[in-house]
């Protein structure tokens, strides 16, 4: 009997990758973010999907997660009971050059943005803060 | 009394340019085709709406227009009956170097896999065709 976490995780091949998907994946400020936080591990680093901080639920974390793969841009495999994520640089270079590094400059402003947001709710009064 | 093609139409500035609008907005392959058919006229040269053979409804392609101009990626102007269309290129290349050279050869392959299967219709026998 399959576990629980053995989902079949089915990825495009590389000739399958349409720049239509690629562009719809990355037209999300968190997915953006979830790149750019792929792209500071070395190459080939794979970061699991509980370790990103992101400021939406799990569920819609998941979901990002897996257009990203659908559309080609990561790639996902379960470890025991985690799923960890890299990135396709070797595809999405080949295929539409330079693109990934446009989309992880605007994931890193993502990022700071919500860490600018952050430091601004820390420094705030008690009372004012709004979480 | 305002004529009839007199809408206004709104262009965001340079500044209010958001990657993820302008990827947005390159995800549709109709739409890419658009870019690569501005693309083929000189730099700043325009066309009209009615130029464009699109493999859509008059309205689908009206709705295409519109999400390039709101994301960004053409400017649009009225003169006479006319609605004109010209890619803001220096825009795109100050905020995104090398996203509109990409979405103008993903288009290019879209204009081209519609002319075969145009020419392929055209070859078969009457009695064969689809439409």
């Amino acid at each position: 009997m399959a576990s629980r976490t053995a989902t079949e995780l089915v990825h495009p091949d590389r000739g399958e990758l349409r720049f239509t998907d690629v562009a719809a994946a990355l037209s999300d400020p968190v997915r953006l973010a979830i790149v750019a936080r792929l792209a500071q591990v070395a190459p080939d680093g794979e970061l699991a999907c509980g370790t990103f901080a992101l400021p939406v639920s799990k569920s819609t974390q998941s979901g990002h997660f897996r257009t990203l793969r659908e559309a080609g841009v990561i790639r996902q495999r379960d470890e025991g009971t985690r799923r960890l994520n890299r990135l396709r640089r070797d595809d999405l270079d080949a295929l539409f050059p330079g693109l990934l590094d446009l989309a992880i400059a605007q994931g890193h402003r993502e990022l700071s943005s919500w860490s600018a947001a952050e430091d601004a709710r820390a420094d705030a009064p008690a009372g004012g803060r709004t979480r």
